[in-house]
């Protein structure tokens, strides 16, 4: 992987003199992404491209090319990868659509380049894929724009939307690997590239199809104990199923089979792909959960309740509070207030303000030894009212306090942006949409700590 | 209920002197929600407050009132409800807690509260609640600031947190009710104002439990014919059970017989509070959809896939496009695409631009026979690449296009809010943050004309 992933010097074969947003100029993405390595593009009827002098072919180049980038029609990539092997090539890229994402006519081309790189020690990625992003070293073949961030998250796809929208689907990417219609380089090779790549400390992959299942669950096995793996098959459903035939061309298997093999090694298996963002940064940032013991902290009595039917929901307990723990924040509250858990401090909110009661609540909650984990319920008031904002607060608790228990939030009001970043900025807390978002980041932290931490340390 | 939410004249007992966001100063709020009728307000140690004359109790006041907000302390409660019957009040919001949500000191006191209102002609709304909304006659008995927009919802809830957070559930409040605990005035009260109004269109409960069950089930079976009801019980759980308990007192009930009744009656019963802004957007804005055949456009072939499953997670199922209809993409389509549903239109995307490739697509799948509803998926792209926004052309198709077939999309990349809100322009089109949640909306125009509609017209 490392020719496509770090390459340093780079073949684009059939890019146009176009350039500009409708261009779709992949030449032109990867000089502005910042690439520092050499590019030849080929391109028979184009003196020029972007500057730098065009070359008829590949074997015209007489230069070390660690990676040949194809984009070009269908019938013409087996012929050019011919060339590329021919030029001693070691790496390519195949963009385009039309193979077995297609007709039979393409089903055979893409047999032929999976023979190709059985037999000719040519490695091949796609077809149909935009190919990888490496924002470690400003690297990437995507003929889209993206966004550039050096994330510790190492991304492993079949589709090009998980580049063009990460905030739908990992949230982050540091490096990202789109397998297409995968011909040569699959799940296997992405997993052991990023599962040994210092950068990675989280992989989250989306997958269609999966050929080398056996490899694949051998290996995922075993990086899943070092770095969390975050799982979304998709044509899991019949009809879906069909669907990914005909996109990238996947057979996609026995779902159920995939999902309860891959639950029980370790890996965090999603229902939806929305649910991606939100799993990557639970299990980067937050600790483990050692129990399954929810301590709830609300702002709203209304709220809690919905913070109870969250914890039964996803298998979690509210936990029992100790009388000294309730005691605390007792004193701040009216003498007929009962509390206990969920432990509703509006009326101590009231009576000695937000900052004073919301910290008390969460280092005593933090304290207590029946609890494994903390839902707090808090307001993202505007700022006119900031006096209600706890963020800083709970985040100067999370400094003072050592315990590896994690603490997640839901804030809700007319100023979640900003309050959920807030609660965020030190990554000690991590900051969710919904109630249920919330507890379910608690369960991804709890089934960790079971199916992983627990196992490797007996 | 008129008394309530159409008050000419109010008394204010128990306001402070204090303004200012840290005061909670309901009369500030009142005004500055610009109330147009008359505001006593009632404080023994006041000479006046916020320049208005302060009474020291409400039979000094000697003028007519139509409503009573008392925010005392709760010992105090019964003897100012005493005061009120006396002086001729027929209405009563008490807004603060420590009653059924408390002690038995507290239960003892709603008891009273009760009877008093069974016994004395007044009406009382509360303990333990925000009271009202109005945005079409301005008027509120919030303490905490609210959004006004005249939106056709009528909101019912037992939670403050309805009225702080409409974003996170009614998405709009044209009125709302806060029941709080609910000695008095109950969910059957508040429903019946709300079917009987005409600037409500679609009402919104959050319940946590529910007395005088039979008679808002039969109530609840004639207005949802008329007026979608959105309906979230919280308290669900058994642990949230006993959660509801301690906050507004209420017994949660049997929820799973709750929820079979109100979904065969045709209410729209929702599994988290969530989803309720998506419910009330889709029922208020989009036609039913009267089979379960979906038709879906995408952008990617990855996001099809995502979209299929979500299709059959949701009971719906993917509509066989006639072969006239796939032939009018396949004509923009290079000769290898293979054509189905979803309909994957990229190719002819970048052989015919985005525009025309997306128009041509929705006209003919909208005009198919076989289609019921159609799920578009679309990119939000950045300005730059604005030749990729279909929003515009989109909503053109759907201004040509008279049959009634429910529209949803969802967008996805890095400019998700803007082209959402012009997808949602002309409130034809209605754009969803997940594939899942688009899916889901169809579901419950679906549900809505299988359960209420097509029964009514049998």
């Amino acid at each position: 992987m490392k020719n496509f992933m770090e390459p340093e010097s780079v073949a684009l074969i059939g890019i146009t003199r176009n350039s500009g947003p409708s261009a779709f100029n992949l030449m032109e993405n990867m000089i502005r992404f910042g690439f520092p390595g050499d590019i030849y593009p080929v391109n028979p009827s184009a003196g020029k491209i972007l500057g730098k002098k065009a070359y008829s072919d590949v074997g015209e180049i007489k230069k070390k090319i660690d990676l040949a980038i194809i984009s070009t029609p269908r019938q013409t990539t087996i012929d050019i990868l011919k060339e590329c092997v021919a030029a001693n090539i070691k790496a390519a890229i195949v963009v385009n659509q039309g193979f077995n994402d297609a007709d039979s006519r393409g089903k055979e081309m893409q047999r032929e380049m999976s023979e190709m790189a059985r037999n000719n020690g040519i490695r091949i990625l796609g077809p149909n894929t935009l190919g990888v992003i490496n924002n470690f070293n400003n690297f990437t073949t995507s003929f889209m724009p993206l966004t550039k961030e050096k994330a510790p998250v190492g991304v492993i796809c079949q589709s090009g939307i998980h580049f063009v929208a990460p905030r739908e689907f990992s949230g982050k990417i540091g490096k990202a690997i789109d397998l297409g219609n995968s011909c040569d380089i699959g799940f296997y090779d992405a997993l052991k590239y990023f599962g040994n790549d210092p950068d990675i400390k989280i992989i989250a992959i989306h997958m269609e199809g999966l050929s080398q299942g056996k490899e694949f669950y051998s290996l995922a096995r075993k990086v899943v104990k070092e770095k969390p793996i975050i799982f979304h098959k998709t044509g899991s459903s019949e009809t879906g199923a069909r669907a990914a035939l005909s996109h990238s061309g996947s057979m996609a298997g026995n779902y159920k089979i995939y999902k309860a093999a891959f639950k029980q090694i370790g890996l965090t298996v999603l229902e939806t792909g929305g649910q991606m963002s939100d799993a990557v940064k639970t299990l980067l940032y937050l600790p483990v959960m050692k129990g399954n013991r929810v301590g709830v902290i609300t702002y709203s009595g209304g709220a809690g309740i919905m913070g109870s039917d969250s914890v039964e929901r996803y298998g979690l307990r509210l936990a029992s509070l100790l009388p000294e723990t309730i005691h605390e924040t007792a004193k701040l509250s009216p003498d007929w207030m009962p509390l206990g858990n969920p432990l509703d401090i509006w009326p101590a909110v009231m009576l000695e303000g937000a900052r004073k009661a919301y910290s008390v609540a969460l280092k005593t909650v933090l304290s207590d030894p029946n609890v494994d984990g903390v839902l707090c319920i808090a307001l993202a008031p505007l700022p006119e009212f900031s006096f209600l904002d706890v963020s800083d607060a709970l985040n100067e608790v999370m400094d003072n306090f050592p315990a590896p228990k994690p603490v997640v939030v839901w804030t809700y009001g007319p100023n979640t942006g900003d309050t959920a970043r807030r609660f965020e900025t030190k990554k000690k807390i991590m900051a969710y949409h919904t109630i249920e978002r919330a507890t379910w980041a608690l369960s991804l932290l709890r089934d960790r700590y079971k199916s992983v931490i627990k196992e490797s340390t007996k």
